[in-house]
């Protein structure tokens, strides 16, 4: 693709329950993804839109950050979640979505609530998708966290003796309570953000920008 | 649970594909998890089965090793593929199921192959759900390897210049072809083996043993 004239411009956007989302986002920009786009059972992963310089990938949420971040992609979505996990200086997120809404919080065993008080904690052992976040968290209010990555299913680590608390995305908060669990922390409240390659941003302005700009109208007029 | 006077033993399983190759198994040791075990639109991650000293949890692959490794479960069943990227020192991996069969390969771009001849890489940049395991096998030989790790789609990688080297998981080899790119080295055979968490195999030996051992005798009637 590097001997192309015209490189295409990739964006990244992130499979499940986020595309649906932004699908409203993609209409008020005037993106129209080729048909399968929105089959979730489709094995593809690069879909061409209604314009010929832009096409689209459906990642792994994760994946979207570090596509962009390594300049496979120019263009992403992906949640704030992803960006501040990552930390990852090439990338550049100048717009909030306003969609996925949620929370990333730190929960206990209701039972454990009264003995051990959350400001207590010194040395911590944490079960969660997010170990480098949550690291820093800790970090930064004096608490040693020791953090098991799990890609999913944390919410059953207490039950089963992995570790007293743990760190996950909330949104309803039922799963957390059908698991017995409790927030006693929010860390950060996450949404879905543009974010863009540094480099692209800088070699390719005109285009990138011309994007950004009719994902931020299209959040306005949204608003 | 721990004041339970005899905890339950855990066994954990991955999701997806492989589960329908455990059930087999499953049957010839005599578990029958409980109806909607097999329900992967289902969110349960715990499961009772006919026999009440053991529970099963479904989790995700990568989890499994990670669960019996911290004594979250104390047996379980998991790719080697996996087992070799955590590496953790907790497992004890007693037996070969002969199940979930693939090979970790190193792929590149077809159009590659001719000037790019892989006994000639010093450093390389590679695309992987393995970037442990990937540094390993490089090292060894000599190769220093640059992992960016990514959750699934690599095969898209190398067309749209993230990297031009990925190591991924290979079945049939249809979606590398698919994606124009050739297998150039096999890092790992993979497939499926009971784990036990080795503080479990110490202070219980004989229900964890006696589990392994009707493993054993499934494996090997099912010949």
């Amino acid at each position: 693709m590097s001997s192309d004239a015209t490189p295409k411009l990739i964006m990244a956007v992130p499979k499940g329950r986020i595309l649906k989302e932004v699908m409203p986002l993609f209409k008020a920009c005037g993106i129209l993804p080729e048909a399968d786009f929105e089959d979730e059972d489709s094995r593809k992963l690069l879909f061409s839109t209604n314009h010929p310089e832009l096409d689209i990938i459906r990642v792994r949420a994760f994946d979207v950050a570090t596509f962009v971040a390594y300049g496979g992609a120019q263009l992403g979505v992906v949640g704030s979640d992803a960006i501040e996990e990552f930390n990852y200086t090439e990338l550049y997120s100048p717009l909030d979505l306003g969609i996925g809404k949620c929370r990333l919080s730190v929960a206990v065993p209701k039972a454990d609530l009264e003995t051990d008080a959350p400001d207590k904690w010194s040395h911590i052992r944490v079960a969660t998708k997010y170990p480098s976040l949550t690291a820093r968290h800790f970090a930064k209010r004096g608490v040693q966290a020791e953090c098991i990555k799990l890609n999913g299913a944390m919410e059953i680590a207490p039950a089963l003796g992995l570790v007293r608390r743990i760190v996950d995305l909330v949104s309803s908060g039922a799963t957390l309570k059908a698991n017995g669990l409790v927030e006693v922390e929010t860390i950060l409240e996450v949404s879905s953000r543009l974010i863009v390659n540094r480099s692209a941003f800088k070699t390719r302005p005109g285009e990138v920008e011309r994007w950004v700009e009719s994902f931020r109208n299209a959040v306005h007029s949204k608003g």
